[in-house]
């Protein structure tokens, strides 16, 4: 049976000339796509990697990189035991706590997401050990990072399955990020023969007689360019947070922007949604806070703010209130910014101020993992600082009032200044105390490391210390953003693309954000991201690899 | 260009022999269905209208069933004034709060929303007039219920859209609900001659050679039946609320059940995106909490708890703490039921747990609206009672316990007793004063509204009065719930869905929450769902009517 319905996404091979031909085809350059493009390559196919903006790392080059991966061979090697039911109750505990129940087959996950976490569970660390082996990953395992969720009865590895990316150039053992994951990954695919095409914007893809995917147009620098790729088409390009009105329409509440990179506009899902497939998770994204002037800029390289340090510091909300514990995970800080109030039909915590004193910027500037309180000399264009807190409040306003356009006209509530004082009196008295009574910030392993120390002569709450009594004061705002989405169309355990059916589509793989996710609305750890992206991209490029050519005549794959 | 690609939804006209024929097919049989094959009906269409269920009625029928027109003809005989600008301002500012920009050409809407608000408001008035003209509604306007928002400074007209039906048989001014609403609506439709079939559930449409939708296939309790349609099909299915997996990877947060239809599994979603439809709005849901002993039986007739009266009542989370203003709109409530606290990795609100004394019951028992205080002779089997708080407790945890496999395991925490203490005292001093400090509860109208009235010699605030220092005492379990969802495909002015492109899909239309809705996550006010859906309905259903038909030596369309 055949349709002539929509699909502007698709092309019949019949209709196109190839440009060039390959295995397979990879699009996007991230950790995904090159974890993909590298392990097709070793295992022996041919590989054409395309990606769409100027230059190669997608988000991946942004992130810090942390790659979180249960049972991995790092800590194999010291003996650390990362049970397969212990990790897989876990996740699912996580992933969709209000179903969680130990006691069912799939623990209260859906089948397909227990067969995905599943399987992610039993090829992560093989992945992750191949890849390196290969060269392209140098892990650095960083078990002095707690997971997230550390302190949970349900995490029996609460240290050890949290790698990053080595520096390159830097000492054996010198933490780096995103950039040096990138530039290994990418002098291996080079070396494995990778054919890689900048600024290649993928468009279409091309469907032989039996609707077999055998290929893409893409749009480049030099026009339109067809490739046929004889086995397949793995798609690893990113999420929608650039799709301002999908992720209106997808995500739980407000966001203002986001730190994927700027390409990620959703470009597979209609792709995906031509061929059958259903999406699924459409509702998830990993999250964080970002500071609104970087939001509203939108530049390409804007960051956002996963872990801030800070004691003598607080957010408060237009009405000048503490409404989250400021050292929670970033995850699970955003839906703070959501909350609505009814009877004033407002979002009152849309934007917060986050207020400090000259002793946390003595003690704690800096610009890692996005901390706004940067050091004199670096860009401080989104601070505002004054003497007294209403004069802070009144350059808060004025801020806020030149972002008006873009905020639905968000300001401080008169009361501001007011509320503010009692605010930092009771939050003065909780850290005197050390006990934070209202939020309990500081007593959660994972909000002491990324406190990133106390300052001296602390001893009681290392992430506490009183608000100065006198001048001057800092303010910058934040708004809710995401690293990415991750949301897309289910793929099958070896990341084959699945149709509303739940058949594969002939051809078709997807890993990374671009398709969706089986952690939910979670965010598991420090590298809950990476780990299952370049799981899913290694699983990819080995099945495609693996898969018989449907070019009659095509030149045999080069044996690895 | 022809594709063979995914579509178990399609099905080609060559391969398919029609048992019957008509000019307008319309799915479902709730408002939205019946002021289409009214209005296809009365604009010179033959009409079959399907409904999956084995009796009429849909969502609507359980519904209290106001719709919300703006300048609808009874405001404009009392002369009421209800201008466009105004109106737009107003839907638009709840619509979309964080983009709202009264400067901007479409109010910070997308223009997809914006021109659909556009012509609700051009066309409501006009949809909801011609129908009562017809004898297809029976409308009371209920100008003593406020807006949800009428305290908002751009709502202009608080008062005088809302409008419930009739009661058939009652007097002229007696106002019913739902089931009057589909009864005057069935009678009428059968009246114009509508050919109601039920127990059909459509699976697939048919294309023609053109890729126009042409026809259905529907399973019924006799097999399959394949009928053409020359003019055009128009769904009216509405949402996904009893398909667990979408709403869970769709809706912002954990929802138990719902009240729509039992029917109501989202069916239309993989037609209209088997013909290229985006689906949009798939984070709105009309919300509600609903009895969790309800949501689990999961029963057909089973109801939400729209606005639940009681003044010694509160509602408490696992810490047996208020964390709500109980009187909100339910809309507005249910998001307090999906706060995260990351330390317990845990939703603390997930249930909670309405609680209240002898004079409540006493004063507020009844079942209108889900009120859950069923008086004494009702079916009381969702309500615990004991002679003291620690009992009452004890008995909230039993049952907490027996659904268990339900909830993820959530129940009370031990520090319930202890908290409830201090929570009932803090209220109860509220209540003495009349003011809730916390949530201030009854301060909007429609708390007032829905509280249906005071205790005697309660002078102060009427919703509130301190809970007994003695028993008995009783609770029932709320949680989250939906009366419906709203996502889908988007629709033009006149329900003609359209593709990603957005091109009118021919032969296809849409109505009511199978569509993407535009109104955002909000819920403007009683009857913002039904006056949009009959509007839409009565649009598409003329538009249907009015469209050529596509089969050769057709018998013409009955003149009206």
């Amino acid at each position: 049976m055949t349709f002539q319905v929509f699909g502007a996404e698709l092309a019949r091979e019949a209709d196109v000339v190839f440009d060039d031909e390959t295995d397979v085809i990879v699009v996007g350059t991230g950790a995904g796509g090159y974890a993909a493009a590298v392990t097709a390559a070793k295992n022996g196919a041919t590989v054409i990697q395309l990606e769409k903006g100027d230059s190669i790392g997608g988000t991946t080059k942004k992130a810090a990189a942390a790659y979180w991966v249960p049972n991995n061979h790092y800590m194999r090697e010291k003996g650390w035991a990362d049970p397969k039911a212990d990790a897989l109750r876990h996740m699912a505990r996580l992933t969709r706590p209000q179903h969680y129940d130990p006691e069912k087959p799939t623990l209260g996950l859906t089948e397909w997401e227990y067969r995905m976490i599943e399987a992610f569970y039993d090829h992560a660390g093989d992945a992750i050990e191949t890849l390196t082996k290969w060269g392209a990953l140098e892990g650095i395992p960083w078990d002095i990072q707690p997971d997230y969720y550390a302190q949970m009865a349900e995490n029996k590895a609460p240290f050890g399955r949290i790698i990053y990316p080595h520096l390159q150039g830097g000492a054996p053992t010198e933490v780096g990020d995103g950039t040096d994951m990138i530039g290994v990954f990418a002098r291996t695919a080079d070396r494995e023969g990778v054919d890689l095409r900048l600024q290649h914007s993928v468009e279409r893809v091309i469907l032989d007689d039996n609707d077999e995917v055998i290929g893409v147009i893409a749009n480049s620098a030099t026009g339109r360019v067809v490739i046929r790729a004889r086995r397949a088409v793995i798609f690893a390009t990113g999420g929608f947070t650039h799709n301002e009105e999908l992720r209106t329409s997808s995500l739980p509440g407000p966001i203002f922007s986001g730190c994927a990179a700027s390409t990620n506009t959703g470009d597979f899902l209609p792709i995906a949604e031509a061929l059958g497939a259903e999406l699924t998770n459409m509702n998830g994204a990993w999250l964080a806070p970002m500071v609104l002037d970087r939001a509203i800029a939108n530049r390409p390289d804007q960051v956002c703010s996963f872990s801030i340090p800070g004691d003598s510091m607080v957010w408060v909300n237009k009405y000048g209130k503490r409404v989250v514990n400021e050292k929670s995970p970033y995850q699970d800080i955003v839906p703070t910014f959501w909350a609505w109030e009814s009877q004033k039909a407002e979002y009152p915590n849309l934007i917060l101020a986050m207020i400090w004193d000259a002793e946390s910027k003595l003690y704690h500037s800096g610009d890692k993992y996005g901390n706004p309180m940067i050091p004199d000399g670096g860009d401080q264009s989104h601070i505002v600082s004054a003497a007294t807190i209403p004069e802070l409040a009144d350059a808060i306003r004025e801020r806020l009032a030149s972002f008006s356009a873009s905020t639905g006209g968000w300001n401080l509530d008169p009361s501001f200044v007011e509320n503010l004082a009692s605010t930092i009196e009771r939050y003065n008295a909780f850290a005197e105390a050390g006990i934070d009574e209202d939020f309990h910030r500081g007593e959660a392993p994972i909000e002491l490391y990324f406190n990133m120390g106390g300052r001296p002569g602390n001893d009681k709450n290392e992430t506490m210390w009183p608000i100065s009594a006198t001048g001057p004061y800092y303010a910058t705002l934040l708004a809710p953003a995401t690293l990415d989405t991750k949301g897309g169309p289910r793929t099958n355990a070896v990341g084959r693309v699945l149709n509303r059916c739940g058949d594969p589509i002939p051809g078709l793989y997807a890993a990374g954000n671009c398709a969706g996710a089986f952690s939910g609305q979670s965010y598991w750890a420090g590298g809950a991201t990476l780990g299952p992206i370049i799981t899913m991209g290694y699983l990819a490029g080995q099945d495609a690899a693996r898969q018989p050519s449907r070019v009659e005549n095509a030149a045999p794959a080069i044996a690895s």
